[in-house]
């Protein structure tokens, strides 16, 4: 069988419903479905509707709050602290991003730190968000679990903490980077695990240091930092930046969300919102953007590469494709949301694209 | 023969004097100099004396304005653009920084971003102004000259655009990273060259996309990104802020400095400070940042790691016991500098560090 395909609507509506069910306010659960089908929608699998029965494990366990009193707690022209108060990560970095673009109209930059806000699935979602309004938006997160020792350790102090950046072009799709800050992210050792197939040299490490290939023996190693103690830093000052920085966990204080459905997480999120007006003509800028993004599009290529990526294009592809085609979902996911839905008492996920 | 040694006070006096032969006006003199030495101080040997018959060369065929009008060009509360009038770079930057730090004292958070600068030396120089005032900084820069390809290309298009952070610790010693976006900086791959020695394989490739290691052969290849795509995108969103937001070159852009002393450079470089009261307690904040040092620095090591370093502790102390103990300055490089001296009609560099 192939994958079954999924229209984006019947996704969003889905995991809407679920959360529903659930006890979230309908504003709520339509806000976080709406980021959660889009997470799918431009192919960052990982954190979409895969997530589902996580965060109902959570909910359900009380390891998220329902009625959360998101609310600022410290504030200056261009900063802001949101204190999310245990709620679903969705709405409370959604909140920091659009007090971020708020105050980065009249200061012309804006930073909002989240501290007791939860996993708000990928990156890009919220450094995305500012481009409408012709604004960059840069985005750091705390992991939701340790899988980084520092460089040269063993202990996994740090998380896979991701880096993101949406910037605005004119005629070109915007330049977006959404990268963890080590070679792969967790999310993909899983995946191999589950195919059966070997991870390349470099992904992971033993506690010899040397290279750990069977993503089955993940428990047993480390996942290694991006240039080795470069990524290492970088994954440390995401750190202090989107955790320790806002007040939330940080090192030995972030939970395994994996794991433990109880304890409040306290992650921390943080988003820089640059106003292009503020520099110049936001026209000139994306001009340039589209200067750049062409010049390397079309720069000579190494023997046997087809074409040259930039950030964010493969994902802005994946985006109109799935809308047109609909959502691949693997078989042994769609089972288990299935199972979620007899369970939740709503109706099953609905299956084909057509009307 | 040892390398000589020269004390940090002597340094900084000898460039002072080299500028202020050049034509340069006494206090920016002073201001360079002060910076330049302090890259020599902590171990930033690739960005402080070594660089001095460069920019004297730059200066005399005029391709630095010697009397610039540095000023702001936008502003808004949270944000200010500097013109640099193709000033010396580290005057630049750092009139760029301490405007930032202005505005985060009452704004909470400020970027600043340069154009029309120059080369400025080591970032982390920039990134560490604000921690005497329980600052942050974050710092990105265009680098002066393009050894970067996109990844899957040949052209280079971007240079090794760094990252620079500096964060304030209580007790410990701050917490500063400063990396190139590629596995190795340019100039380490020259240092091999002068030494006679091959490069790791990694640090670059050749046009058929494989490993370079002869650091002779060093123009027929490319420098190769941290973490493949990754650091491609990183250096690319780094040259997006630092350079195109502020108007300032990116990409083709990019004037090769090495090669090139009269043309306007047209250098971006961009900070953000970050005012740690905005947020809450300061102390409280560099208190956590002790413990996650601590809880990093005594955490167990992989077998045969001697210490767990954190970024920044490695110049920390490379700044204490240079300045105890004095400078050790290449032969050559020394040999260098007397010759300039000689041709600039100033006295030479005093060697030793004794009264």
């Amino acid at each position: 069988m192939n994958a079954p395909l999924v229209a984006h609507d019947a996704l969003r509506r889905f995991i809407e419903e679920a959360f529903v069910s659930a006890g979230l306010p309908a504003a709520d659960a339509a806000q976080v479905a709406a980021l959660m089908a889009e997470a799918d929608l431009q192919g960052s699998d990982g954190h979409g509707v895969i997530r589902l029965p996580q965060y109902m494990k959570r909910l359900r366990a009380g390891g998220i709050n329902k009625h959360p009193d998101i609310r600022v707690v410290q504030e200056r022209a261009a900063m802001a602290v949101v204190d999310g108060d245990n709620g679903m990560g969705h709405l409370v970095v959604t909140r920091a991003v659009d007090i971020a673009i708020e105050k980065a109209r009249s200061a012309g930059v804006a930073w909002v730190s989240t501290r007791y806000s939860n996993h708000a699935g990928p990156a890009s979602l919220y450094a995305r968000r500012p481009l409408q309004h012709d604004m960059l938006g840069l985005y750091f997160a705390v992991g939701n679990a340790n899988h980084l020792p520092p460089w040269g350790g063993m202990e996994m102090l740090l998380s896979t903490n991701p880096i993101s950046a949406g910037v605005p072009a004119g005629e070109e799709p915007p330049v977006v980077l959404d990268m963890a800050t080590t070679v792969a992210a967790y999310g993909k050792v899983k995946a191999l695990a589950k195919r059966g197939e070997q991870m390349p040299p470099g992904w992971m490490i033993d506690r010899n240091g040397q290279p750990l290939l069977d993503p089955q023996r993940a428990a047993e190693g480390f996942l290694v930092p991006i240039g080795g103690h470069k990524g290492y830093g970088l994954a440390l000052i995401v750190g202090l930046l989107a955790g320790t920085l806002g007040g939330a966990a940080m090192g030995r204080e972030v939970i395994d969300f994996n794991a433990d459905h109880v304890s409040v997480t306290n992650t921390g999120q943080a988003i820089l919102v640059i106003d292009l007006a503020a520099f110049g003509d936001p026209a000139q800028f994306k001009a340039a953007v589209d200067t750049l993004v062409r010049d390397i599009r079309t720069s000579e290529r190494l023997p046997g590469v087809e074409r040259i990526w930039l950030p964010g294009e493969q994902s802005h592809e994946k985006r109109q494709r799935h809308a047109r085609e609909g959502i691949a979902l693997m078989p042994v996911l769609l089972d288990e949301l299935n199972t979620l839905a007899v369970d939740l008492g709503i109706a099953p996920l609905r299956i084909g694209t057509g009307a």
